[in-house]
């Protein structure tokens, strides 16, 4: 039973650390996205510059995505 | 009965990961999509530009719509 | 009784995945959609780009929607 | 009991998926369509090509209010 | 009690999916008339039109609002 | 204590189906007879028109909120 | 203690009813009055229209706000 | 202890009605206030109109307040 | 037991009524003052009749807040 | 046993009441006090009448916090 | 048994009346400060005087919040 | 036992006075450094004089957070 | 048992604290630093004093990241 | 048993702060980035600059997302 209680405390953390973790990335990621298109439309011959950034700035907004899971991957697997 | 609860809280988890997790991807790439529109139509010579960097952005946006996927695909049949 | 709880569990996760998981893709999509429509209207020479690159947009947009659609699916009748 | 603890959690599943799931789509829909209205008034010769796309788009953005309709109705007489 | 607790259960789902349900579609559809009322008060001679596709824009809408009012009949008679 | 089990449901079902589902409409109709308003002081002479139109447009908007009534009178008398 | 039970769940039915039941109207309708009065301000002689409608409309908003006080004097004094 | 039940259920339900019931009216009435004020600012000689019609408009609002407060009374010393 | 558990309700209600009860109102004065203060400061022949007028919008925005301070006070020494 | 859940109800309570009845005064009277600073940068020989009436519009906001402070108080030393 | 659960209930008590009456302070402050600081930047004359009245508007402000901190510290030190 | 859960609810208080007090003033901060910033990219001149009232202003602004944190920390090692 | 108890809640604390917490200070310096950069874009000559004051502003809105950081160790290692 | 509970709070208070912790640098991030590009697209020149800064400021504005991230890893591996 103690085994059983520790895994699926394991399912629900993994599932609320995922879950809500992927709210933020995405929408920041959105926003970003967003104005590098609005940026391109506007300076055509900048589109390259805004996408590398774009992307650099995607990456690093991603990262607390990853976290997030690294941390239900750890819920599930490891811990 | 130890069985039955680790199912159950993995069902639990998996809705909760993929139900929110569904939320923040998908407007973001809803944000990130109006706006290439937007471009596009004040700047048709850049739609094909446009198009291509919408879809690697929202390629960027999408992942940790993955993210969460994989881990409810975990929870049902891994974990 | 043991079977219950699971399939108790998977009703309340199935409802929570699809029930949250429709909020995103349908607001996302509503607003890449109006973005369009907005554009077509001042660039009525567009309005078959739009249409097509809209289209494009709303079925990425939707996939976050249909990994819903598919865990609610796996949760009643797979897991 | 058994049966009726699963049959009480579809109720419930059913309630939250349809509830929680019509909030998008209809939100999305009503900012799609005022966006159609507002293109008319401006551009009275767009109104019929505002229309079908308006319609089209509606189309797209209410499949996760189908879905959602789906998975209630797999929870009730199917599950 | 087993047919009580369902009953039960259907009651809250039938008020959850109704309760909720009731928000999107009128919120949108409020959007929605007041864009095409804005749109008649600066363009009276599109006012038909605007009356023709409001109504058509509000019947799609409305769609999730009704698939509330038939899961929740459906809870209370059916299931 | 089966009864009271569901009369005491059905009253909580209801209270929840009145309540969130009057948030909505009212919400929804106070934007759309707002601008109605707006369109009556700049034009005064499409007073009628829009007064018609906003009253169709509250009616249709009315609509999810009339649905709630109904599940809720139902939860109260037939069910 | 059955009666008990049903009496209880009826209170705080009726509280939820007529507490969140509330909110929507009000802010509706403060919506509105705001908009009449900015019209008054500007367009001093269409004050007496703008009051009618103003009331027209506040009335329409104000049904939802009836419904819920009749589903909570229905929990109280007929359920 | 039957009495008691019904008691502290009607204590929390005239808190929840109560509560929340007057967020709205304040809110609202708030709105119309501060756009009372900002007509009588642009427009001095309409100052006693808008304070008359913002009476009236308030009056209105007020009303689901009041009725949230005859719900909470009557759970307090009728129910 | 019975009277504390009545007591005891009573205290949790009366401070959802306050606690809650208290952020419409002075949400709404703070949005009334304001605009009076932003009138002052654009038509300083106004700022007596602006001043009046704000007392009397707040006077009946505070209202609401005293229904609450009423329904608690009831609650802590009358029911 | 009885006096400890009083005690402990009050004390929630009247964490409730003072919680929550901070968010609105305080927040209102930021908005407030912004006004005024932003009208006085404006309009500096206004800067005395200003202060006064900011002063005399926070004094009427406070009133809710106020009225929460003296719920939670009673709820602590006299209920 | 009695005083553990009186003192766990003014931890929690204390707890929520911290931390949710900290965030309306502090939020009102930052906006009362911002414009502050915006005006500076455009009147540099008026510091003096803007920081004077800033101070004394969050003065104001604070209050709800040293409330807060005294029913805080009233649970855990006199309850 | 009934130390243990003393201990219980410190820990689970602190973590919500704590959790939600950093909320506010973090938000607000950052509002208030923003127009600074703002600020001093339109005036360089003023830049001293903003940063040193910034700095004022977050002190001020900040004093809530350190309340949270006062009554975290009493409530781990004094209460 | 006793001590498993104070240790639960001081995970679930910890939890909380830092869940929350994070919230805030990233938001806040997120919209510094957009302040920042949007400056440094219109006056390149001053990027680096605005670097210096982000840093500085940005140091002052971490502090109650800080602090919930603080508590969640606290609630770890030493409480 | 004892082990199992602060197990499974670990779990799902680590879950719970990593979940919660990341949508707020991720959107923070997410503003920044998004500011970063829409001053690149209007300054090519700061491009380089602005990407520096950008970088600086996400880091600073990551640091609480790392806090979280540590909390929640010293919930899975040493509390």
């Amino acid at each position: 039973m103690e085994a059983a209680i520790v895994k699926a405390a394991c399912a629900i953390g993994a599932g609320i650390a995922m879950g809500f973790g992927a709210i933020g990335p995405a929408v920041g990621e959105g926003n970003a996205v967003g104005k590098a298109l609005e940026g391109m439309a506007r300076q055509p011959e900048m589109a390259n510059d805004l996408r590398t950034n774009m992307i650099l700035g995607c990456a690093i907004t991603e990262s607390t995505g990853i976290y997030s899971l690294v941390i239900a991957l750890l819920l599930l697997f490891v811990f």
